[in-house]
């Protein structure tokens, strides 16, 4: 008798976005006349610039001819595009070689999946508020227990990052395994210091734990002296697996290109105690259990690191964050306590005393017909907070920053 | 301390196309001159038809333009792919609606990855000789033992598929839970019959087993009356999962596409003995780890369908095999005893007496300098048996077979 994984019982249904567009439609089926603005949602709007869809365009002509036809690739991905990667790498100051990349179809996916490699009674933490796929795969692969009545799971170690804290978590008091760290922050937009990543680095080899290190916003850091990668602080390579992502930083969200670094020398214990390497691992499942990214899509990717792809997407990462200063400065001179949107392109601001998150959002749809998200749905520290995305034309998101200023100031 | 999944542990070192290309270097090494043609991988060398290269350069301009930029998409799939998709098992006489398709980039990511809306208790059966993806992600997932000196796992049930029962395996005797069936299969080139897929549903029904049914192949079925699709069984929708791929059909080894269906009907149970429906399991595992299919690709995918692509991909499905049936008809000829190569690319000789599956390797590459896939790598039951590919081009197909008789007849 097949039986179901019964820990997908555990999980909240997602409803989050459909929530949000629920809300969105019963507003609007209302107001017919309101022209909603919606910040909410992290997904570029930006066209794909001229390199890449060139470099595509190219591919799929190379694909066309048996000359250059390709089949299979390697799993891992082309040296190509590992080689671009590395050398991007380098000229961030972080050591990473080709062989230590593996491209893939998304972040989401391999934040995911790299918990397929590490045993199942290892101790998750994150950070509170939080970007759920972390949280979800966890419960997905019986790492938790179940949900209390604040939406926390049990098994999780959760480490609140809030204002009071400066976005900078504590050390977990409780032993923790494999410790999930996004910086820069979705939602928060916050940044970890390098006195914080060396904290954790520290930590985790104190501890023998592994940092699994979203980087998917590095594209976004303006400021000098933050870490675009957690391998720029020594010792990282023997604790951190890192994660990055085109989808923002080069506008693939719907054309997909990612990739994650697990550096030769991290390695983790087995049943008997012997410290074994996780690079073989990551490479076995991904040769078993993936197939490589199209080669097309490989092309496009490659495109972004070649001085013109860099250029063009450069000015579009200028271009979102023009857009978060602008919400950011706007809801400062509304009176709003504003965080992130300097080095990230989500402004996390706190709502008016009084209201939840979830009230704010009614409040903001109704009064300046502006959609954001509302922080508790990211976990429960991220109750009385509110993300507005920097993803969208400029057009709106002027308008959506008049208009709170004129309608709705704190 | 972090730890490993020590099921990793358990899996041997994929050695099978990394020694087959070891002894070709050897080879090739000492025999500098010799021309060696290789029809071991099952990889297409056919380009991309105009149809589906028009399809994915008409995308990537729509990516280059602010109104018809696509970001994320759905996690399933595109409308416009999904009806495609459904239509097409439509005209093939079996009931699939568009939100029962999910859109991938693999059948092996999905039939490795459809493992994990499952039980770890669930007990797996495959055939042998056998697709090793099923066999090694069964592994990973802690649903084995240890692995035995003829190189079968424990726990999991081993359904042999020889000459002796014309490759067609027998129920299984003990309980089971999930049941991987390919067909036409891969590596034996055999499809079940309607009767014995009849029998199939019949015993999942009965014992609330899920089939997973690999169809990557149907494409190649050339006899009327053979089943493209389980679901033209009555019955199998409430106990069949489905997974089609555009690698081999359509030439995307190197582009990716593929889809997989989960019929609403379908359940398992839960915990508590309830019927669970898996559509939404499989939505919640694909939504929470995959972003979707890239939106160019999905595009060239859809053109598969389109008459004029649909042309196109048969057109070479037809080129593959009549390669296919030299093969098959030369070998014969030659003395040997012959299966597959009729409904599918894969054409399966019993090696000379006397010899291994290895042992014929190494013969077949020194004396006719062909290259193919030994039957033990894919399994114990096929060892003595013999792996040739009609994936190549005409010329070497015919050099082959040539060669093969000349040099080395049965």
């Amino acid at each position: 008798m097949a039986k179901i994984n019964a820990n997908y019982q555990k999980l909240q249904a997602s409803y989050l976005f459909s929530e949000i567009a629920k809300r969105i439609r019963s507003y609007s089926e209302k107001n017919p006349s309101a022209k909603v603005i919606r910040l909410g949602i992290g997904d570029v709007v930006l066209p794909l610039p001229p390199p890449i869809v060139d470099a595509l365009k190219g591919a799929a002509d190379e694909m066309a001819r048996k000359e250059s036809f390709k089949g299979y690739g390697p799993e891992q991905g082309y040296d190509f595009l590992l080689a671009a990667v590395a050398a991007h790498y380098q000229s961030q100051g972080a050591q990473v070689a080709a062989d230590e990349v593996f491209v893939s179809d998304g972040s989401k996916c391999d934040t995911a999946n790299i918990q397929e490699i590490f045993a199942t009674d290892n101790v998750v933490a994150v950070t509170d508020p939080v970007y759920p796929v972390y949280v979800d795969s966890s419960v997905m692969t019986g790492r938790t227990g179940a949900i209390d009545d604040k939406g926390r799971f049990g098994g999780l170690v959760y480490l609140p990052t809030t204002a009071e804290n400066g976005f900078d978590p504590a050390l977990p008091a409780q032993k923790v395994d494999l410790i999930y760290l996004c910086s820069p922050n979705n939602p928060t937009g916050a940044v970890l210091s390098r006195a914080s990543l060396e904290r954790w680095v520290k930590y985790a080899r104190e501890h023998e734990a592994i940092i699994l290190f979203d980087a998917a916003y590095e594209a976004f850091i303006r400021e000098p002296g933050l870490c675009h990668s957690i391998y720029e602080i020594p010792g990282a390579r023997e604790c951190a697996i890192e994660f990055r992502s085109l989808s923002k930083t080069a506008g693939f969200t719907g054309t997909r290109c990612a990739f994650t670094v697990v550096p030769k020398e991290l390695k983790a214990r087995n049943d008997k105690g012997e410290p074994m390497p996780l690079h073989p691992l990551w490479m076995r499942r991904q040769t078993t259990k993936f197939n490589g990214v199209s080669y097309p899509i490989q092309k496009a990717a490659a495109a972004v690191f070649s001085p013109a792809g860099k250029a063009a997407v450069d000015a579009n990462i200028a271009y979102y964050m023009e857009n978060a200063r602008i919400i950011h400065d706007g809801l400062l001179a509304a009176g709003y306590s504003v965080y992130g949107g300097v080095n990230a392109p989500y402004i996390w601001l706190k709502v008016p005393a009084g209201l939840t998150s979830w009230q704010f959002f009614d409040k903001l749809l109704d009064v300046a017909n502006v959609v954001g998200t509302p922080g508790s749905g990211f976990g429960s520290c991220g109750e009385g907070y509110f993300r507005l995305s920097a993803f969208g034309f400029r057009e709106n998101v002027e308008e959506a920053v008049d208009r709170i200023k004129k309608r709705l100031p704190a």
